[in-house]
């Protein structure tokens, strides 16, 4: 049986973690900004959160819930007018849990420049119809 | 001259068009639906708006506005508790227009199971700082 | 049988088109707007959507889905602090399907100056409860 | 000097209500609802003091605040999958302010079956550039 | 019995109403301002009617529904860049109804600033899964 | 001078904090759920800042933007149908920075029943009008 706890290689896995990495590009206007006309926190974990979900989903095809965020760092505030693309992938696989990393990237809408922005690691937890938690695989 | 109009070889334009893709996943949720269920066809239309413009943007870093949307087929509903990629792509490059394909595909949750939903073209037009045409690139 | 395709004369069909003709009146605020200070594209797409939508179901009171939108002219950006109103009128009766005209009329708050701004048309189906096509009259 | 305290006669403000009359249709989905599945009255309450100002704004082309609104009773509960008509009609006109009705239809979506629902008088008043009370004719 | 019309004696009334206080603070950003830079009047009632809502059914403990609203002052614009605290709180107890009393106060972000800006009441009514009246208590 | 590192004395801070406790309570209407129909994890996350945002804010009455969350545990899924509170409060006072701790609190609506559901704390940074870290008092 493989390191990671499945019956599934390791070659399998990383296939498939390459398979459901998941891209949400937003463009950042008024309705997302705060007082000092930059993204609002608060929206950015909301994404992130969304994003996660998806790339964990798509892992592994069942019903997953959010069960805890770690330690999240806003580098980089995220100005109105300008790209963000946030790229989620899981990073760990465990029994009934899977470890989704998420960063945003921030690039200007008229120039080349990108840089990272935020950085988060959320653990969602597959269920069954009980809402026990279940194999991720 | 290559013959995009541009000074520009059809080779850089290509790579170019490759690199300024941008997609854009979704959960499909109850605040996104209908009374039937299904994706409200004007978050999808919005939803392709947006991500025309990042992908158009994204190709020539110049402030643009949207000018038409070409036919657009609505081939598919697309149900809560579903997931939605769209997927923009410039596909033609004039002197001062962009057209970007944008598809919207459909992925059940808990299969495999992916299929073409929407597609449609938006026509971009850069402008200058006082609202007339420029050139893209 | 007259010529639209239906039992009913031409007359009704013009009375039944003007019922159901629906108007939005909308103020443009932050909330709408891009980087620009103009309406998001996308936003005037999914509100010319809802708004056919309600003069075709007005006019057939039939479950119906959008199929498509034809080729649609952003003639005018909306700047915020404007009014915007649309105005969806059905423009063709078929067996199973209806055309919808929507028109976006741009109007000053502090003038009476009132134009054009963006046309477009949308294509509807009448459907029945296994979701297949029924005549919309 | 006529009756409603301006220079204008009662025919040209009677003429001037008709064409300041500001209308908006609704389909209700389920982001409007609340847990029983009807209108959320909190949108009710958005979307007619939205309404109120643009009749209020389309008859005096000032700059307008909301000051109070009267008794409003919410007569008929609106479900999701309905439709609604708000009607906006400037019902007096003061020195510095004015009165707005604004009364919501309920509409079937399937039937002709047409109902009041809401009614609502919202008081605006006309400001100049130092946010005072101005004429609003 | 006691004169509030039911079993309870006005001590327990008195401690239920201090204990169904319902709070709300809420940063006033772009998403909630119109074109003045000031909170748009319609989501101040929005949020009015959500945080009564709330009180009343902290109170109670019944299936409610909003049935008027009565005269509202908007005494004070709360521009963008602030801070707004609803507080709502039962402030009359019928046989079948509730009148909840909500007040906004404005605060300033960087000073103790603080003054009273919006006061409404609005009245709840319980009913039974048939929709019809019953007691609140 | 005071173990907190400013010159102010831990009473008057214990009462600062007090005074600038942050309260919010919210309906869980079908907007905010996912497809399993208990809220979304991301708005609980956006919320969540907001909320930490204006305690923090009210604490130091400086401009702050939030530079971390710390690990946020999702104890209970908050069903459509229930109230949450958010509860905001200063924990820890540095010489740049706060940390306020967020509660969210599960409340059934038709009974007295009332959870623990999600913990956070945020870490937020006071800021000068270059953007560079000031003191927070």
């Amino acid at each position: 049986m493989p390191a990671n706890g499945s019956k599934l290689s390791d070659d399998v896995i990383k296939q498939r973690i390459n398979a459901s990495e998941a891209r949400v590009f937003k463009a950042i206007f008024p309705s997302n900004t705060n007082h000092h006309n930059t993204l609002f926190g608060g929206d950015a974990l909301a994404w992130m959160d969304e994003t996660a979900f998806i790339a964990a989903t798509r892992f592994c095809r069942k019903t997953l819930v959010t069960v805890s965020s770690d330690r999240i760092d806003f580098k980089k505030a995220i100005p109105a007018g300008h790209l963000a693309e946030l790229i989620a992938r899981v990073v760990s696989v465990g029994n009934t849990s899977l470890k989704v990393e998420v960063n945003i990237y921030l690039e200007d809408m008229y120039t080349e420049h990108r840089e990272h922005a935020i950085r988060g690691v959320f653990t969602l937890v597959a269920i069954d119809e009980h809402r026990k938690p279940t194999t991720v695989l």
